[in-house]
């Protein structure tokens, strides 16, 4: 199986993290491609670099379908263009935030996130509510860290994570936590370490999410909310991007 | 004041009947600009159509920031790219589902939505659930049109838009109804008249909403989720979005 | 238009102030006039003194229907008799705390509610969660003073409600503020400035709101929980009360 | 013991059919008094009734107090003035509509409440997700009927509840049925022989619970919304309400 | 009235406290019979005790049906088959952790629990939700000590409840707190001196709730989720549990 | 990697059919073993069957971490046991409700719920609601056979179940459905087929949901409600199923 995992954002090593994250718990026969768009913002931190994110996702998913890829991640915590994704493609589409918070769901009773900035607080907040998770969802934490430090070895981001997580767990009595950045997925090892409570990655769960759909043969459902989009004129520079109606 | 309303879909005369819509029930001080994007879908029909119509809508009002209007409106039942827009301005941007709803609990103790077709009743219902209103939400219903079917006056879609009405009141025993696209603006008057119950559109709500947060003074919080994007570098086609850092 | 701002206690040093505060945000063909009941407690605070301010109220408003008001402000903020008015009169009828917390959240993720005795406090939270505001409202706090001694400009009562903010801000992370108290309406300005993120007061909210309601031709709907009250029986020094089964 | 139960509204063979209903399930220690206010609405429909019969209710609550009694039950379904009463003194004081749903909840999984007219409908719905019950109450039916009908023998009301009851048992599979109406307290055991299924009558209940309550020694709690009311001035025809700030 | 009190662990001196509590507050007429399983857990602290403590519950439930008792109280506050009791007897089945949780928010506007051990608050918060307390309970706090310590005169537990009681209602503002152990019940009246808010033991209410639903005649619905279990075959040396099919 | 499919009902030929279905999913490297419980009902139809289902499965998953199995799937759809297994053993547990309604969520807005009796909605109701799905999940319907009649060739089970699911995709406009019963595992192709919406199987998605599970090396978490059992003594004929206290 092949699956295509996006990272949202255009820093490249952040998406061969992204990729080496995946490609070390994919399963035997699944080949794992990391990309990025060919346009948009170098990091997501709030819902203005989510706008412009999003177009370029939906078309890299929509060029992997033709591409024969099997299913698709999406590989930033914001879950940027999921229905979009789902509606543009017929494989199944997964994002790392709701992969996250259903496996957590599964080996805890409750847990936390730790994010990046403050910004992005209230934006996973409202994702934890779409995704039904209110009542499992303690709190979510911002570390204090822009999203490109976690690629900076020299920074001090990956202590102001582990701190962070370990607030959260002695604050919130959480029985989990998840990293809430794409960028943290290398930590998750050495954090269930210094924590003692299974500390989760997105792009982990989110790839075990997508072999499992596509094995099963479950795309997104074409009645209703993710139904094909329509054929119709995109005007200007976007044209481009206008539906033809068939899949 | 100036109000710029941005129907985030790219079909004219649909944005002068918005327009129009709006100056009929703006107060003697506002001044009312209707615009689309120069770029994108010609209607809003779904998830697909949401994530290309909202990097012009996000660009026009910062636009129109620059040009001094004092606040926005966005003029699609989606509310696409509220968020962002609230980001991007340091003026009140209000969505049209929204201020709809916000309305409706203020005059009656239920209302149902008659949107366009069943694509768009999964994201209006997560709307819906996002501004608090699931216990007053009583049912979304399509009336089984394409948006521009409004637009063409010898389709049978106002009669249609009316059956669901009127089956909506009966089948909920709602206490208003909301129209649930904004090419149905210029229905209330009739459909009020015809089911006894106030049926309310969104343009004209989200005026009123509007002025009076810019009367008060009121723009997007700039703690938290709202805060000014971060300045960073945006790469392609998008690199003329990335955000400078200052307002 | 001509709007009455009805003050559920009696003291009518606090109703003036009130009633600056709602012309001060009231736009220019809007005539503010404010008023208190002739009867009832000269400040509101708790469940016991809400029982008895509320019929005066309701009387107040039928009154300011027949002299012909377009529509009503009632600013308490427990939003006292808000129902019984919607079911008295045509016109439309907004109480400061909905106003109030509608607004917040068009402009912000967030909000905490800055009250003035602990006694209040179930009652803000549960007009909130009757609002649909449980997931945008962090918590409700109790500046701990009387509602009268926000008339005593001896007394240290701003103050307590700044500090109170501050906690708020600091301890919720709260992207805004509403002051939850009529009397404090004189304090959104200095306290905004204080505080960094936006400062709400339910007062000027609710003008906006029922200018805009009345604007748009919007009464409470008269099919349901708002239908006119049946012509009946009123026994006892209440005799007078007894609706006449129309309008 | 001694329980007072007050009949909100004037009707007096009403309330003497409540106070019959009350008797029937009482304890053998229980001594049950039913009563009226002396003024105030003959029959509570919607919330502008509610408003004219809460302050003789709450007054009412306060002379039992002082005439010793140890319990008070509202008696109308809207449980109207039940948080006043419970801060005015310092017994429990149960209504008969939380007191159904509660008892519902622990013989069924879900139960429907039949009613009397529409009106009452939202004001039952708001009463139920105060209460916490959104997910056991499965729908709130209006039998169409006006509430005295219920006192007059010759009209076809009763055949109207049970025709309501039946349907909702039909429709929403509801594994119980509350009457919505204290007027109805003398249908329990004929509508459970219909349906096959629990009749729950609210006056029966909250005996029930207020005898629990008397004889554990639990009263409202005066911390917090049902401290004691603080001592003040009421103006105008309310002065004699005004609180002394003492028990 | 026969009531039949299971403690749902084994520990008989724990059985005779709690049936020395529930006498204590125990109608005249009522007569309280309190029992152990004959097999299972000496005590239950989290989900594992309970798989093993409800088989025992149950048979004792029915035995206590066949001898004629007109009610069940369940004296765990895991509330440990509390569903399969109402499936398998005619009579009314009532759980401590929902007859303290229905009468807290009867006499408070909130509550918080304190409750044994870490393990426990996750079972008790998702009673919570499932009885509808989302929003009336605050906490749920674990004292640190293991049940039986309660019963160990010498041991500090009832210092670490009296503390963790304080913390809750100095923490959450909580207008009163409920015991959430059965082994607490003789702790009430100590606690509510110390705390100044009511303090609510759940073996105390659930013998009232009981005494209420006998006295009304209101067993468990026979339809739907607690119709009688469907005779069939159970195998190995669970066979002697296969219910026949008729009551 | 070994993966232990607990049936927990005791009729072989569904553990058959049961094993088959994981089999037919299992990613190459999987070895599925299917078992019973060696006591127990044989068929799983509301609360009763489910308590004297419980300490077998419980006891089998034990047995299943000595002899070394990776992860454990609980393939009844009322979920029995699932807490008491997480805690009674290192490796991950899942339920094959739980994994199916997780499913449904990743490729469709909504979903409906097609059950064997109505006895069993209810269950699948609070199942539901645990799991955060209230406003994904539209409804829960019984199909009316009971669950043996699934094993059944000559019967018309399977076309009770197509009229059922058509049936819920009609009426609740749903976008997928969910086969409520671990003996309808062999009929999602056909189903999918005849509906042309996505139809689930829970035990194909659970075994996907254990092998993400297994190879991320996540099991659940021991701090909280998924604590290790603490060792105590258990009587009567229970004894053997204490607790040692170590893993």
């Amino acid at each position: 199986m092949r699956i295509l995992v996006i990272n949202p954002n255009t820093t490249l090593s952040m998406t061969e993290k992204i990729g080496d994250a995946a490609r070390s718990v994919a399963a035997p026969g699944t080949e794992i491609t990391a990309v990025s768009p060919d346009k948009g913002p170098v990091s997501i931190e709030g819902h203005y670099d989510e706008a412009y994110c999003v177009p370029g996702v939906v078309e890299r998913a929509i060029q992997g379908s033709v591409e024969g890829y099997d299913g698709f991640v999406l590989a930033c915590f914001d879950d940027p263009g999921l229905h979009s994704c789902r509606t543009a493609v017929a494989q199944p589409v997964v994002g790392i935030c709701e992969a996250a918070m259903h496996a957590a769901t599964m080996i805890a009773s409750s847990f936390s996130v730790v994010s990046t900035l403050a910004r992005s607080v209230p934006v996973i907040e409202d994702l934890g509510h779409r995704y039904g998770m209110e009542r499992r969802m303690k709190r979510v934490w911002a570390a204090d860290i822009p999203v490109l430090a976690l690629e900076d070895e020299g920074s001090s981001a990956r202590e102001k994570v582990r701190d962070a997580v370990l607030r959260a767990v002695e604050a919130d009595q959480s029985e989990s936590v998840i990293l809430g950045c794409a960028g943290m997925a290398d930590l998750t090892t050495w954090l269930t370490h210094e924590t003692g409570v299974p500390v989760l990655d997105g792009v982990a769960c989110a790839v075990k999410m997508i072999e499992g759909l596509v094995s099963l043969g479950l795309g997104s459902s074409k009645v209703g909310g993710y139904a094909w989009p329509r054929a119709k004129t995109y005007t200007g520079d976007f044209a481009r991007y206008a539906p033809s109606g068939s899949a």
